[in-house]
């Protein structure tokens, strides 16, 4: 089904199989992951975009790996410690894609210096004068985009806000390199009907095109339109006038991505491995290994049409075991039962050492549970893909 | 106001200050940790009975050598890796406190092969079995605890099942040695008034205590009873009959705890350091870099009495600001906002650049999203404290 890059090739090496793991563990499934990542860059290209994943949702060098095999051009970042990861990885065409303030331009500073063309934003007048005095300060020019806000979803400047052009006009005239627009229509997330999603990546596009196009009129440079989110990014009808796509999830997908109706279920590439540990026969319970700890916290889908607990059951194969969910979660205890009527017979179709998989809700925030990915081959065998952790 | 363990000290060189940490950061005020040790550890020995520290809050051996230095015995550990790293810092009283199964004796089995008297816990004849059969394999007597369920939490054998007796048999006569009972009334935490958690914390008490007389009525041994919860624990009455208490999230408290009714808000002693990256002026939110990544997901206060969001917004000081709270989250964003009627004026309150304190719902899940603490002296010092993350 699926060709592996020469990268993730040479660090697969058998180490373990699923039945020797210890348990819980983050389990990739390379096949589905290569999938989505050729879906979702053959659909950039078909759409003549480039494309350039946040790596905030694997935070692992060798996903983001095999995301440029297949095409991407740079990548985006959520932390400063991700970019200099991704730098030391190779990779130099780097946007760090949160409002920078004037503590963190050191650290901007040093990567620069050290060769990557790491690409900063800003939203604000304040910030844009402090990128311009601090550059003037080491001679350094920044390369700043413009945060635009297309949804009132977060952060950003209004497509048609008088601050657009005094914050461009701040960068250009300080002596930064104005180097685009970008926006991210997280509202998306809200939506799931394709109707209600094309409606919001439209919205997403043609605001950040106006703003690129209200740069231009003044007369300022605006060369990068860059749009985004998984949902936006897969319900698009036409992507005119923008020129590159940010998404992130798309490379495991989710139980949220699911429920939003971008994906199906045998997409989705993350799961984590679980053992039974106990039950609870009177209520129906089993007791497994996957708390909150493993899981996260997250519970996305709980305002969604479909509500999967903390995660849907799989068995060991990946098969879905449809109605079974982690209904709770403690620390280090997940509590797996029936949707509608308790399973009396859970003990008997769950034994204690039963070796489950649990789709998670959020993969951003599951993933960012372990240390470490254990990358699952076609062929079944084991790697160990470590990510990052903290800032 | 506090006496710093001499472990402590040793490890609090000055490395930086406030001013200059990298944001977000997980900022440990170490005279209220001193504080909410002695206040914990104080009550126990009024009580009689010993004080095990559950280390799964903090994951951090600094934290848990203050509370050995105030008179803790042993430790509580939710993972092996937590009992493998504190038996390296010469921790060897050690409670997996989390139902053994076959797949993970091995470890079990190397933990006291090197010396560690490591307890294991388990809720039935199934897990009971694989115990002995691996121990009589290894020629190894593990010492096994059986969990109780006092209030249909979680996991547990309930104190009048038969099962109780079976499983007690099947470690006794097996060649395990029974250490006793154990049990846990997570179910505290959906209480908030004096009167309900004392009949919580007496519940869990007599519920441990009979169970321990079953075994002993049948001439089985028993010589630890082992309760507790951070609620219970400073709710109990009396602790007839008990002879040690686990509690975890003590240490720091948190807002569950603060709307549980058990600690004050100065109490609190994990903050997130948070610095002002943006401004929705009309919508009176400001952005901070503190988003669910570094806050967790967890929403603990949001069916309690008092719904914080993600956060109690402090100033740089630790001093609450009334109103303020983190009302929602992205990755690596969250929203500051005033409940109630918008801040217009929130762009000169908190200008870009501003560093806060932000107190979490769950001290447990907010600390793991970090791969260390910093501790912050009386003084003003700040030191690193590792923790452990993953399995």
């Amino acid at each position: 089904m699926t060709s592996i890059s020469a990268a993730s090739l040479a660090s697969m090496q058998t180490l373990d199989t699923l039945d020797t793991l210890d348990t819980p563990a983050a389990l990739i499934d390379v096949s589905r992951m290569q999938h989505n990542i050729r879906r979702m860059q053959e659909r950039m290209d078909a759409l003549g975009v480039r494309l350039r994943p946040h790596v905030k949702t694997s935070k692992c060098m060798e996903v983001a790996r095999a995301q440029a095999a297949a095409g991407a051009t740079g990548v985006t970042v959520s932390t400063l410690k991700e970019a200099a990861r991704c730098f030391d990885d190779g990779v130099t065409d780097i946007l760090y894609a949160v409002g920078m303030v004037a503590s963190k331009l050191p650290a901007a500073l040093a990567l620069r210096r050290r060769g990557c063309a790491l690409k900063i934003v800003t939203d604000s007048v304040a910030s844009a004068q402090a990128i311009v005095a601090f550059g003037a300060e080491y001679g350094e020019t920044f390369d700043v985009w413009i945060e635009i806000d297309t949804d009132g979803h977060r952060s950003g400047i209004r497509p048609e806000e008088d601050a657009l052009l005094e914050v461009a006009r701040t960068l250009h005239e300080g002596g930064a390199r104005l180097g685009g627009v970008m926006t991210h229509a997280g509202s998306s997330y809200e939506f799931d009907t394709p109707q209600a999603l094309a409606a919001i990546a439209e919205q997403e596009r043609a605001g950040c095109v106006r703003a690129a196009a209200r740069l231009r009129d003044a007369g300022l440079p605006c060369p990068v339109v860059s749009v985004g989110s998984t949902p936006t990014a897969l319900s698009a009808r036409h992507l005119e006038g923008v020129t590159e796509v940010r998404a992130g999830v798309y490379v495991f997908f989710d139980l949220v991505m699911h429920n939003i109706g971008v994906c199906t279920i045998d997409e989705l590439a993350l799961s984590v491995l679980t053992t039974v540990i106990g039950h609870q026969t009177d209520k129906g319970w089993a007791i497994v290994d996957a708390g909150w700890m493993a899981m996260s916290r997250d519970r996305g889908t709980g305002k969604q049409r479909r509500d999967f607990g903390y995660g849907q059951v799989c068995g060991i194969d990946g098969s879905v075991m449809p109605g079974y969910v982690l209904s709770g979660a403690n620390q280090e205890h997940g509590i797996l039962s029936r949707e509608g009527e308790p399973d009396r017979d859970i003990a008997t179709r769950f034994p204690i050492g039963t070796l489950l998989r649990i789709l998670p809700n959020h993969a951003c925030a599951t993933g960012a549970q372990f240390p470490e990915y254990h990358a699952v081959s076609p062929t079944g065998d084991v790697a160990v893909w470590p990510r990052l952790h903290g800032w």
